[in-house]
């Protein structure tokens, strides 16, 4: 969990913030509401391209294209185009047509290879995305595509995210200086029915699609899939990344290659929008960072903060500010991970309140006023004596979340 | 999941029905509230027994000295002690001393061996049991023991549990009958720190022990084991079984050794408490059935059905009799087992919603009838084309679970 220390300057714009990238957000009516639902981004330039999709099965048609496309361009996409309100899902043939249709017609209207472009679809599962519909609504999009773009675009991939999400820096070295920008929506499958997460990063850095692949995995595992509001994994989930080389900054392997460099500052923007989907998740009114320590391997410490991230009793007992420690030990017991009760430890906040094979309750109300704030830490020592750590972004469990997703259709 | 067709008959005496057994139920002065919280299940006559405990690593007390002396004993324990409102756990040495003191009380008390005690303990983790109050308990639950002390016993064992979960069946056959009882708490961690459940099964049938354990072990993973109110597991479950064989039936494996008739039967009772755990689940409101078909192995099946179970989406969408066939498929999509889309199945009651990779939308409104019912059936066919099948219990979740969940200490 260490990393380099980039310096990095947070600027505006978003995912065109990055030299070389226009996008645009318009209203093309799949919507009922009226509101944004289609993003396009295109690089002016060729670009390298990687993407991290959902592991759900019951996989819809976008991501199959998607897929299908990244492979066929060798992973030189130029265009990502995102429809919101209809996540094209469970759609059968049709809806796979559907999606073959939006990226043809990017492709034709951003002028570059039908496999150069990356699609994805984001709402209601198992209703008809409309082919005129979207097909109209990409032409229009690539006529208004700018510099100023960025903003739009996060709005127009939001469902029922309670705020857009994006972010943009610049890092700056001694050989020149390169940007990284990103947008995400997602809510925590916040409305019946929806697609969890999607994410475009851009960069005007230059960087092969191998490598490329390889820090947004990385950067993956630790921000986008260390981050849970339900525990939900939806039919929909992508993340892409678009490298455009424009900065003159190139990133290449080894010392003095900037690649470790270049994954900080790619972690710092998904760090920003991965703590932002949690923070705007169904009912949440507490963020919560999880660390877990001493376990046998980073997997099973991994292992432990998700379960403890997902617990319906940690989750509830954060937003009533109980310290209750014992539900922190009794997670951690039945993660499936190697964990020593003598040995454990338990914080909540600063305080510990479980050490040696015994509470400290007298600690309570210390730990009950950090639960009080917006900004829960639970640190969590599996007692291994083992080196194992991860960290996991969750939220609490309110009255709330319930009433959002059993009262929507009614 | 198809087993002998037993016609047994419901009769009263809970855990005391079976011949042979007495029970008490006292209040020794653990609980505040001065209700019954302390149980003794005692067989007059040796017999065998069985158990199965929590997998929990975080491991109370009690649990340890359990295992400790089933061992001892080569399985033919004759006495069950139970306290609530304590679970003795995360409680160190003393906490051991004290799950030791209680055995060795019930031991004297029963005048049977010190290793023919089987010990539990349910209520807050953390706290102190006091040695003097419950061996006092002891002592004087011995003394109050009687065939009609069932249902005193199953009090006894209850925390939070909204009513008393007991039964009893008489098994009658052409060469004679027996009995099998049971008695079971738990609601699903319903307060902050409370162990899940407990059960304990008796039976004036005769068997081994090991084959009593095969049974017992059988049982437990259709019955106990398919069941979720949270997804959480506690520090201190236990399943127990004695057979003292008074009777005159004996059990033994093979044709005609009535193996079969007897997990039945045990299945039975079993099925009735881990049902009645669920129904008295925190904030319940209805009882979901899951019905997984055409997975992969019915491993598969198990982790479908599980992952459907405790999917908060799944369980506020009934909660809100919303028949959103689209978070069954997301959640089978996700659990980690082999699933086809194409193939799959998704029924609410006896309502197809999707099949063939299309929605059935038209058919929502009679789903939705079904869901405003109190028992709930949900089938999902996973579309491998293979026989792996399963069945998981479960209930909704309600803005009651997070309010109580949440609220317990303010």
């Amino acid at each position: 969990m260490t990393r380099p220390s980039v310096v990095p300057e947070q600027i505006l714009g978003g995912v065109s913030a990055p030299a070389g990238f226009r996008a645009a957000g318009v209203a093309c009516g799949i919507k009922k509401s009226g509101n944004l639902d289609l993003a396009m981004i295109v690089s002016d330039v060729p670009s390298s391209s990687a993407a991290v999709f959902t592991t759900n099965k019951a996989v819809a048609a976008p991501v199959l294209v998607s897929k299908a496309r990244l492979q066929a361009s060798g992973g030189r996409s130029r265009v990502v185009v995102i429809n919101s309100g209809c996540a094209n899902a469970c759609t059968g043939p049709d809806g796979y047509a559907t999606a073959e249709a939006m990226a043809d017609a990017a492709a034709h209207a951003a002028g570059v290879g039908a496999s150069e472009v990356l699609v994805a679809s984001t709402g209601v599962i198992g209703v008809s995305l409309d082919r005129k519909v979207v097909t109209d609504g990409i032409a229009t999009a690539a006529k208004m595509l700018s510099r100023d773009g960025g903003p739009a675009a996060a709005r127009a991939i939001m469902t029922t995210d309670p705020f857009a999400k994006e972010v943009a820096i610049e890092v700056t070295m001694a050989g020149g200086s390169f940007r990284v920008g990103g947008i995400a929506k997602g809510s925590g499958m916040i409305e019946p029915q929806m697609a969890t997460m999607l994410a475009v990063v851009t960069t005007d850095a230059g960087i092969e699609p191998a490598l490329l692949q390889r820090a947004l995995s990385t950067v993956t595992d630790v921000t986008f899939n260390a981050i849970t509001v339900d525990g939900e994994c939806s039919t929909n989930d992508c993340v892409f990344a678009l490298a455009n080389g424009a900065s003159g900054v190139t990133i290449s392997e080894g010392s003095g290659g900037l690649f470790d460099t270049f994954v900080a500052a790619v972690q710092e923007v998904c760090e920003v929008l991965a703590v932002g989907i949690v923070l705007g998740g169904e009912g949440a009114t507490k963020l919560i960072t999880i660390e877990v320590t001493g376990g046998a391997t980073d997997v099973e410490a991994r292992r432990a903060a998700r379960a403890i991230a997902n617990s319906p009793l940690v989750k509830t007992a954060v937003h009533g500010a109980d310290p209750n420690w014992g539900r922190l030990v009794a997670v951690a017991g039945r993660a499936g991970v190697d964990f020593n009760l003598d040995r454990a430890r338990v914080q909540i906040g600063d305080v510990e309140l479980f050490a040696g094979g015994r509470p400290f309750d007298e600690r309570a109300p210390e730990a009950s006023a950090h639960l009080k704030g917006k900004d829960v830490k639970l640190r969590v020592d599996l007692g291994t004596g083992k080196a194992g750590a991860a960290r996991m972004w969750g939220c609490d469990l309110s009255a709330e979340y319930v009433k959002i997703n059993a009262e929507y259709r009614t």
